[in-house]
């Protein structure tokens, strides 16, 4: 049974679903009925759980009114295969193991009173920003590593405000930020100039390559890039483009809402062979994303079960950190595709 | 100046060795003066230290009695790179994210009770056991995943009671252990009896090819094994081998003291091009392992620039988790080399 849907799934969305991807949706609707914690529990892709939820009302596993729940039949079928989860996560640091409250203080205020004024998320750049919590967490997870103090750092897109965060801190030599959003390029200037944080902001378009002047001159790099295997590519590229060769590090998120498992094993084989770089970390859930305004107009909205905003937050992101090692290399040819698009892709 | 250190402990060791590889033992010394413990903070491979150490004291910027410090020189080095580190793990749940003490409590009491009698670390096999917090927080996350309850689990080498503490919770629907030590047999063998846990064990050397009733048939393996590259493709294949191929996942540790970053990059290779798996976590520092009887006995011992005993623990590994998906492959041929030795290996 469970074969058949996984089978027609795949067929479908062009995106390999396996029985324990049902499995998945099947548990998570044991812990909630509200479509995006279903997604954020399974975590299995967005674009798949809404057929997978499709196939099961067809087989009457599943019930979808203006809530979605497991029948009494998918509710035995989920219980002859017992697959059951619990949840042990840490409630003092959230999971990641890194308590951001060990920051300066005053870096911790200042960064909180900032990101109130800051520009709203747009769909043009997949935008969408984390919560304040994360955003001091990467400070900290990359200043434990030695990644932040007396460092050249180089971000790429920056909607999250990581610069400013680093900024207040004092500890990097250079902040770089290579934006295209004319609107956080003035956001983050004018930050920058009123608390004299010595960002240097670009507004410049990724998929243009990188100057002379930017080349294997950073020490660290950070990127929330879109998810598409040419975006990831496009972002990744140009950071370790950025790295000195020397064991520098770059830091990377990326979900499994907006990307499937399959197409992590080719983002990672595209690390380790493309860019022939190490991956040292690979935390789950590290990043957590408010919820933005223009959810109802992203192509998953009409594909909804249930038309419902969220009311909590339900999006995350896993925290990469690589480093570059001998014979690494990075990628600076002009892309001029589409990079915010594929069949994954949640937002268009 | 460290550029030619980099350069001499590189052709001294076969290993690479970075600048940076120099700063983070640089810098770890300005946080202990004990050899163990700048292994630890340094996260560099100890065959390294000891070499970079060698290479600093002859320059005069570290100097070593009984103890190792840097000198003012080594200190004026240090401080024109800037490099500086935090720790920000957080203290409730050791850096790893998740909280074992959420297991049930008769399981942790006993499993505590267990090993109090379990038979000593033997240099033969390279053992060397976690920490009772270490094995239960891997049942924890294991857990977590739902690679657990109603699984089957394959576990490969068993120093650390694993099946034990697995067994206790009596979640999962089949524990098959494959040991070559005599005493860990015949010590899980009993327990399994005594406390009716139904654990199989199975005598074996992993570098025997698995039968095939082993072949096809868990959901879940776990191995902490020896860090040459054959000994990975060995125990990591032989848990690919033993998996269902959907999205079954394997549990392992890797640390970064018996092999540097770059042999990590070849082992992730590994993973993803011949085993074509996905890595799905790498925690760094999750797993902490008690000292063991053999340190003196240890080629290690022997390149010990200050010859003395751990005092506490420092010997640790991250944890990754590995899914297999659609193609991925394992391997199941016989293996006739020595899989315990390597360049990097600290043991022998």
């Amino acid at each position: 049974l469970l074969n058949d849907i996984a089978e027609k799934v795949t067929k479908s969305t062009g995106i390999t679903c396996y029985v324990r991807s049902i499995l998945n949706v099947l548990e998570a609707l044991t812990k909630t009925n509200n479509i995006w914690e279903l997604v954020a529990i399974s975590h299995e892709p967005f674009i798949c759980v809404i057929e997978i939820l499709k196939e099961l009302e067809k087989r009457k596993l599943v019930s979808i009114t203006n809530v979605i729940s497991l029948t009494n039949r998918g509710r035995e079928i989920l219980s002859t295969y017992m697959y059951c989860k619990k949840d042990y996560r840490c409630d003092k640091c959230s999971g990641r193991g890194i308590l951001f409250n060990l920051l300066p203080e005053d870096v911790i205020k200042e960064y909180m009173k900032i990101v109130m004024n800051r520009p709203r998320p747009i769909q043009e750049f997949d935008q969408g920003f984390v919560t304040e919590d994360t955003a001091l967490s990467r400070i900290a997870i990359m200043d434990q590593y030695g990644d932040v103090r007396g460092r050249d750092i180089f971000i790429i897109g920056d909607d999250d405000l990581i610069s400013v965060a680093l900024g207040l801190t004092n500890w990097p030599k250079k902040i770089v930020v290579l934006e295209i959003d004319e609107r956080l390029v003035s956001y983050i200037s004018k930050i920058s100039n009123e608390y004299g944080l010595n960002i240097e902001i670009l507004k410049r378009d990724a998929s243009e390559p990188l100057p002379n002047y930017l080349v294997s001159k950073f020490d660290t790099f950070f990127t929330d890039p879109p998810e598409p295997l040419e975006a990831i590519k496009l972002f990744v590229g140009r950071g370790i483009m950025a790295l000195r060769k020397e064991k520098s590090a770059g830091y990377i998120s990326l979900t499994l809402i907006d990307s499937s498992i399959d197409k992590w094993r080719e983002i990672q084989k595209m690390f380790l062979t493309q860019f022939n770089v190490v991956i040292t970390d690979i935390i789950r859930d590290f990043n957590r994303y408010q919820n933005w305004d223009y959810i109802t107009d992203m192509k998953i909205w009409k594909l909804l079960p249930v038309k419902q905003k969220p009311e909590s937050i339900w999006y995350t992101s896993s925290l990469f950190r690589i480093e570059v090692l001998k014979n690494s290399k990075g990628f600076n040819e002009r892309m001029k595709q589409d990079i915010y698009s594929d069949r994954e892709n949640i937002s268009r």
